[in-house]
């Protein structure tokens, strides 16, 4: 490997003993069903929303299983929970893992897969006999779907530092239960330091969310790097009138405002190209009559890039775009920004390192950036860090219907194996 | 007069004694200040729901006024009240009127000026010692709003025999009670006929309820009649999915479609012209939420137009529209009807009638369609009818904010007074 490497590992691609080295596919198929059963909802699903009792029965089950293979097991402030198996040398640990609560009618793959997974790798190492001189982690991050507790990756922007510990005990749901408060009540709040990791570098196995593997026919995918985002709300005022007796020229409808900012962001995507994304998810009309004319409308617009350039030109073009609506239809507009995150570029190094072993293993792959947000995006910032997926069938998820084929979650644990393995020898 | 006239009036313009003759517009104000009174709500609003206690209320008031006046009152089977004051001769009566019941949130003029307007006209003959050989008729007409009871204009209905008294009577609220059990509590079931109605000629008062007169700074609208009406109601099915995570090109989004749709809308109307209008007053989307492409939108869509083929044609072109829309997103489209009225054209001798009349006053004039339905719109099924309007300050109605500048209310009460003068001497 070249020197500029911004993260060491060992080519193992033809060391007797180690090339050869596959997870047991049935044993991690079990765990994930047997996690799926805390929490099980109708069709499939789990509803596990972090902090809940649900989630404490999970935690259990999986520190059950960690203590099973012997890892050592720290529970910080926040409750992220890391499952240690120590390396023959002194150094930061190689870290894998993800997240096990979920939202409110959720799936049963979304972080668990990449929590067990990590656990089947490291028992896979155990019972090859092969001890590798980095300690390896797996990391169990809290509340990484905001269901419950806003914001979202909050167990691992605590443990990287990117969100204060006292900050993120002391958010509330809508009912004023503090995070601190719940964290205490399931046994989860520790005493291990958080915000300053030492880690030698971070890979997190996950499914796609999307439905580009599955439709390019792509087993793995190796992660470029996170979408950044930006949400807002806008609030379209109009004037209400007769839907009957207002002739076109006279209307300044706020419902026609707000739709006509719809179809512009998607003509923004066209314009973009590249990975630009747009979405009007919601809308609610005042009064919402057949026959009035709204005079309210308030929508909101989630644009994504991975290139914060590009998301800004985004920004800056529906800007335009809205401001030009709102004249032509003689109506006000106002801007609320929800959420504004900056795109995640992971380690170049990481990523080929991804990629070169699922084609080492045989697998097709594709780089693709994630559309969502991922624990992984904040340990970027800490260490050198990269995501393996594995297609979502449909690019169905945060759904009970959501689902990877067996064959592709193996074939996702062993290119962890590898990746690991390769980081941690 | 020229002999294919459909209705026989007589020329007053130059008769002495009555060319000159004018209402007392402050007692019209006074009556129409009372009457709102019944039901005020804040903002100088009224809300008398049809068959309510505040209705009865209201009925009651307008009775005394009508006994006051010496008028013979009857009351059908569906609670239409008519007061009228007997002609020289035994001829069918001349008959003008509206309705007093009002929306949950309405203003103080929709309705209530046709009745009162007539009762003034009334008054002022009588005061002026000048009585028509037609006896003049002033009619309550029962549920125009249908804020209540489907459908509205229901009185009207009933009285022209376009709906069994049998069915309006069984029509239910929401929570079961029905019309007829509401007519009989608030004691206005009487037993006049109706379904079968004699009358010489129908002339409405009423406020525009639109913006078009004030913007064209005109003080009475010659009615030209009552545009038609298709409200749909459509379902979008789409597929719900990650926002973040589905390309542009993957997506099948109701929402999109949904407003792609109201946006094809407001095309129709600018390639079809004339005075089609076309709103989309609802929509709801599924499942709403700021990061997920919806799979499921509800929408209505109101289109109304003067001409019965135009109409069609916008019905027909929307659903080509539609047609493509859904085939270019993917998504899957269903229509439900909710209500179809063909357009009512009004009797051209009495739209040149109120136009004349008005010019003679001095006051200027404008022909133009209701865009709302009225109770005008029945009585042109079974004689010759036609409507006066006055401005709407900002076209606001169905309102507390609803507003018609005393003057204007006068004027148009003096057009009511010289054009149901003709029709009836």
């Amino acid at each position: 490997m070249v020197a500029e490497l911004s993260v060491q590992y060992t080519d193992t691609a033809n060391i007797p003993g180690i090339d050869g080295l596959r997870v047991r596919g049935d044993r991690l198929l079990q765990r994930l069903d047997e996690l799926a059963q805390i929490g099980a909802i109708a069709g499939g699903g789990v509803c596990r929303l972090t902090l809940t009792d649900a989630d404490k029965a999970g935690r259990d089950q999986v520190v059950q299983w960690m203590r099973d293979l012997g890892l050592s097991i720290t529970i910080d402030g926040i409750g992220n929970i890391v499952g240690t198996w120590p390396g023959t040398e002194d150094l930061p640990p190689v870290m894998t893992g993800s997240h096990i609560d979920t939202v409110a009618t959720g799936g049963r793959y979304d972080g668990n897969f990449g929590v067990l997974g990590g656990l089947e790798v490291i028992q896979t190492l155990q019972e090859a006999g092969i001890r590798p001189r980095h300690p390896l982690a797996v990391a169990v991050f809290t509340n990484e779907e905001g269901a419950r507790f806003h914001p979202d990756m909050m167990g691992s922007m605590v443990y990287t530092g990117s969100l204060s510990l006292a900050e993120a005990l002391a958010t509330t749901t809508n009912v004023g239960t503090t995070v601190e408060e719940e964290l205490r009540r399931i046994g989860y709040q520790g005493d291990a330091p958080c915000g300053n990791p030492s880690v030698h570098a971070f890979a997190e196995l996950h499914i796609e969310q999307g439905p580009v593997m599955e439709q390019d026919s792509v087993t793995i995918g190796a992660v470029t790097g996170v979408q950044g985002m930006s949400w807002m709300e806008y609030t379209v005022k109009g004037v209400s009138n007769h839907a009957g007796t207002t002739p076109m020229r006279l209307r300044h409808d706020a419902g026609y405002a707000a739709m006509a900012i719809a179809l512009a962001a998607r003509e923004l995507t066209k314009e973009m190209g590249g990975n630009q994304v747009a979405t009007v998810g919601s809308i609610r009309l005042h009064p919402n009559l057949v026959n009035v004319i709204p005079n309210t409308a308030v929508f909101t617009l989630d644009l994504r890039n991975t290139d914060e350039l590009r998301l800004q030109e985004a920004e800056r073009r529906m800007a335009e775009k809205i401001g030009a609506i709102a004249q032509a239809e003689g109506v006000e507009i106002t801007a609320r920004p929800l959420v504004r995150l900056r795109p995640v570029d992971f380690d170049p190094a990481m990523i080929d390192l991804v990629e070169t072993t699922a084609q080492t293993l045989g697998f097709s792959t594709k780089r693709l950036p994630s559309g969502a947000g991922h624990d992984a995006g904040l340990l970027a910032a800490v260490c050198p860090t990269a995501m393996i997926f594995v297609p979502s069938v449909h690019g169905i998820s945060h759904n009970v219907k959501e689902y990877t084929a067996p064959e592709d979650l193996i074939a996702g644990a062993n290119v962890l194996l590898h990746t690991l393995l390769q980081l941690a020898l």
